[in-house]
């Protein structure tokens, strides 16, 4: 495409390099903030870099955060006993969306991987350990994806975290809610019988 | 939802204002950008600000572009006696987007739209006028969208354009590429009707 300013083109192959968004979207968005107060794009330009240089970790959690602790690590609110590990902060706002969990994570940082070379001494796993020595947890929560990768981590953490006698837990697997039992995996509907809950 | 850091929340509520966009697409470009180098969202902030502060408007035909000329007005290879007059930046990409225009453009910012409170004047009409006494134009192409609003302005241009005796034409309108007769509506199937064109 022959565009009529340098500058235009910039941003159109600037924003077309985040995934999903292709030339037209790009230019669409970028003739958009052409219409708009020069304040809108500056706002936008500003939080894009202000998010990316400024944001570091949580030296609790290790989550995304603004300060030494993030937000949740922070909070007064939160039930500091109850400690959900994840993989990343991803996953953290993922569970903070559904408002059911009131504890703290830990954040892995990544997943136990041989194929890809990720063993433990590559995750936050001694901080974890740290953590449950010298905070007092009642209950860890292991909210990793039921994937090889997920299942092999959470083998690792159930071991080492044994000595340590806190009460370990995992997240349920079952059929989704409005998901129709006749088209559940086989694995997936043996585990939802065997974890079966009874009613109150 | 809960985010870890005000940074994140900040750079989410921003792209998301951006048409299309929703909280959860801009809570995914804004996790990726996080994952990818800190130059790219440099890049890509940088070229959002200089777009939208350093971009004027070209003093030859009013399109948007990085000098006091626009590309197309600058190049030697495009044929400066073929003007095609549209409404905005917009419709010169999608005409340079077909590559089957070698002339130049005249935008004019704006159509005519009494319910909208805009007239003749709102628009760059004079500075038209005087493009065709002062540069040697064989031929006007008015490229105006097909609608009542586009209709009163290529009716006023008309007008306006004749005693130049510059030469005045407009886009084809008819069956579009891919489309079914049957389904295409009267006034259009008329038209295409009233317009054929003889072969070669």
């Amino acid at each position: 495409m022959n565009y009529p300013s340098r500058l235009i083109e910039d941003a159109v192959n600037e924003i077309s390099k985040l995934p999903g968004i292709g030339k037209k979207t790009a230019l669409r968005l970028t003739l958009h903030l052409l219409k708009r107060e020069e304040q809108q794009t500056r706002s936008l330009s500003d939080a894009l870099l202000a998010m990316r240089t400024q944001t570091r970790f949580c030296t609790r959690c290790n989550s995304i955060s603004d300060d030494e602790l993030c937000t949740i690590c922070k909070s007064t609110r939160r039930d500091a006993a109850l400690l959900c590990v994840v993989v990343d902060t991803r996953d953290v706002l993922a569970i903070e969306n559904t408002s059911q969990y009131t504890g703290v994570y830990h954040v892995l940082g990544g997943i136990i991987s041989p194929l890809e070379g990720i063993g433990p001494a590559d995750l936050h796993i001694d901080s974890l350990v740290n953590r449950i020595a010298q905070e007092s947890i009642r209950e860890v929560i292991l909210a990793l994806s039921p994937t090889m990768e997920g299942d092999t981590t959470a083998f690792y953490l159930q071991k080492k975290l044994k000595p340590t006698g806190v009460k370990i837990s995992t997240i349920a697997r079952g059929i989704p809610m409005g998901g129709d039992l006749e088209y559940a995996d086989e694995v997936t509907l043996g585990r939802s019988i065997v974890s079966r809950v009874a009613y109150d």
